[in-house]
C-alpha cells in the first residue's frame, strides 16, 4: 500500500531508515519500499516423503537466492497449523520480494534461475505461483 | 532458513542490525529474524468487479494491521504476470510475518482480528491460507 508507511509513521511518530527498509520501532512493525512485488511459489515434491529430495530442493533454492534482483527471500515449509482454510499440502514455500516489476521479470530469465529450473524441476510434480503488487 | 543469515553475512561481510532486521547492504538482499512465520492469505471477493467491496476489504486489512504481534505486512493484488503456473484469480493478498509461532497464534484470537472477521467476512466467497515456517 502506498499509504501504509506514512500512516504507520504518523501513528507511531517514529521511523528508522536502514538500507531501504523502514523499521517502525515502537510496535516492531515494518514496511518496505512502495511498489513491492511479492512472488510466492509453492512446490509439491514428486516424492514428498523423501528427505533427500527435499534437501536437494532447499539446496537449489539457496543457490537461486544469489540472483541480484531479489530484495528478500524465505525458504519455508508448512507450519504446524490446521484449519479448514489452510492448505498445508505443499512441500516447500519460496517467498521472494522484488522492489519492482522489472526486477521480477529480470529474475525469470536470470541464468541462475534457468540453471535452477534445469537442475531441480525433476523434483516437483506441481508448482503454484501467486504474484502480488501493492493493492490500489 | 536458520543458516541463511549467517551465510549471507559471511558472503557479503557486512550486516546492519536495525530493530530486529538484518539488512545486507552490498547486494540489497535482506533476511529477517530466524524462525520467521509467514501467514499468506488470498481472498476471493464475492463481487470481484466491485471497487467498493475491494476498497472495504483493503480498509479492513489496514485496520487489522494494527495487531501488535504482526512484524510485517503487505496488502496486495494480482500482478500483471500471466504464466500457466500463476494463479491470479484472487482479489486481495494479505501477507503477514510473525517472529514466531506464538505471535501468529495470538493474532488469530486478537480482538482486532475477530472484529475484522465480523465486519469483513461477508465480502469474500473464498479464502486460502498458506502458513510457512523456516524449512529444515
Amino acid at each position: 500500500m502506498s499509504t501504509t508507511r506514512r500512516e504507520f509513521i504518523a501513528s507511531t511518530g517514529k521511523a528508522v531508515v536502514a538500507g531501504g527498509l523502514i523499521t517502525l520501532a515502537e510496535n516492531n512493525q515494518t514496511d518496505m519500499a512502495d511498489n513491492k512485488f511479492i512472488h510466492h511459489v509453492y512446490f509439491w515434491l514428486k516424492n514428498p516423503e523423501s528427505k533427500e529430495d527435499k534437501a536437494k530442493l532447499i539446496a537449489g533454492l539457496k543457490k537461486l537466492a544469489a540472483v541480484k534482483t531479489i530484495s528478500w527471500f524465505h525458504i519455508g515449509q508448512p507450519a504446524n497449523t490446521h484449519r479448514e482454510v489452510i492448505d498445508s499440502s505443499y512441500s516447500i514455500s519460496w517467498c521472494l520480494m522484488f522492489n519492482n516489476d522489472a526486477d521480477q521479470a529480470s529474475y525469470q530469465t536470470d541464468p541462475i534461475h534457468l540453471k535452477f529450473i534445469d537442475e531441480c524441476s525433476s523434483l516437483w510434480s506441481k508448482v503454484t505461483v501467486y504474484d502480488s503488487v501493492d493493492a490500489k
